[in-house]
């Protein structure tokens, strides 16, 4: 059986989650303090980051590679559409998601949070969770644009952008940070997914001193 | 005929330019001062970074999909392998030089010695400078650790992994922060790359106030 070394909050861990529960390969998480520098774990990974996946015979790391060969490897159900074009807007949404939305509102929202305090970092920095705050909002419209447009963030099949996303979102999600009534269109997007099998385990962590909201698992959110 | 709105230093620009070289695809440069946030610039990519590629009626943003789209769309000369495992390692060790070594290396030396004067942000911070010269020597032992099992980077063949590090390593030669002294493989994996075809524009790069030291362009360095 597959193994993933994980954080539960991580939105790099969650998209890899996601990932794989579609395409339904069976894996144990196991969790895994990667700021404790373990040295089992460096050698696993010596960029000492989560995810780590091992899997047929193989450890990986990174979670966008890992996530190009999970689609390699388990062709089905696929999360990257067929066309080379097609393709291309799936690579650069993930990038959007896991490169600038991370940088503007997962780092300053939720570390500033929550890894701060896990990893004993200390305490939020206000003018952080401020601009976190402001920027998500941002997003949230790019993403209307988007689905007012599509069906799904890349176009009208489900796929691996819309995993990144709703890994960030899930994440800011347990803290209460993202504003549903924002926009209705990315809430009927985020029920969808939501409502996903892939999605249960997701909805079942419990972080310890950080209690999820009740709307954080309810599907009628 | 394409064009890429790039700046000369960037290693995200330089992967794609190498790349588009490498498939002997004709490119017009144009540089970009997207620091200063021209309108027209922000209309191609929202995300107001370079590399921006326009080719075949697109534009397109985002280094890594940019290269995966090139590879897919014109794919020969071939800079990924076939296999799925090979293809992980590509994956990750460009992951690796443009996401830790970026963090570690790059924005510890080149943003701030070069970055910041010419965006006007200021003086370079020592302790960060310190930080990347550091950092450095860990990233060619690692460098030496591979090129000691393997002809590139990734294996047997030249990839897109060899681009993504000689992109850094080479705008970080450009500013003297490269010892070529430290490893004799890694200096004989950049002389083979350095001499090819596809290398030329980089070398021929001349940033204003930014003199290169006479050993960048040398291909007996």
């Amino acid at each position: 059986m597959a193994t993933l070394f994980h954080v539960p909050l991580s939105p790099f861990c969650r998209k890899v989650r996601l990932s794989l529960a579609e395409k339904r390969i069976e894996c144990q998480l196991v969790e895994e303090r990667y700021w404790e520098k373990d040295a089992d774990f460096l050698r696993r990974n010596p960029a000492g980051k989560v995810p780590v996946l091992k899997i047929d015979g193989k450890t990986m790391a990174e979670s966008a590679p890992i996530c190009e060969w999970l689609e390699e490897a388990y062709p089905e159900p696929s999360l990257m559409p067929r066309g080379t074009d097609d393709r291309y807007e799936v690579r650069r949404l993930v990038s959007w998601f896991d490169d600038k939305f991370h940088n503007e509102v997962t780092a300053n929202l939720l570390y500033e949070r929550v890894n701060k305090k896990i990893t004993g970092q200390g305490y939020p920095e206000s003018r952080n969770v401020k601009t976190g705050a402001q920027k998500i909002k941002f997003h949230l419209d790019y993403m209307t644009f988007l689905l007012d447009r599509r069906r799904w963030l890349a176009g009208d099949r489900m796929t691996l952008a819309d995993f990144a996303a709703a890994a960030h979102l899930s994440s800011l999600d347990y803290i209460s940070d993202v504003d549903w009534n924002r926009s209705d269109v990315v809430k009927d997007w985020y029920a969808k997914i939501k409502s996903r099998p892939a999605f249960r385990s997701i909805l079942a962590d419990q972080v310890p001193g950080f209690p999820p909201p009740a709307h954080y698992a309810d599907l009628d959110f």
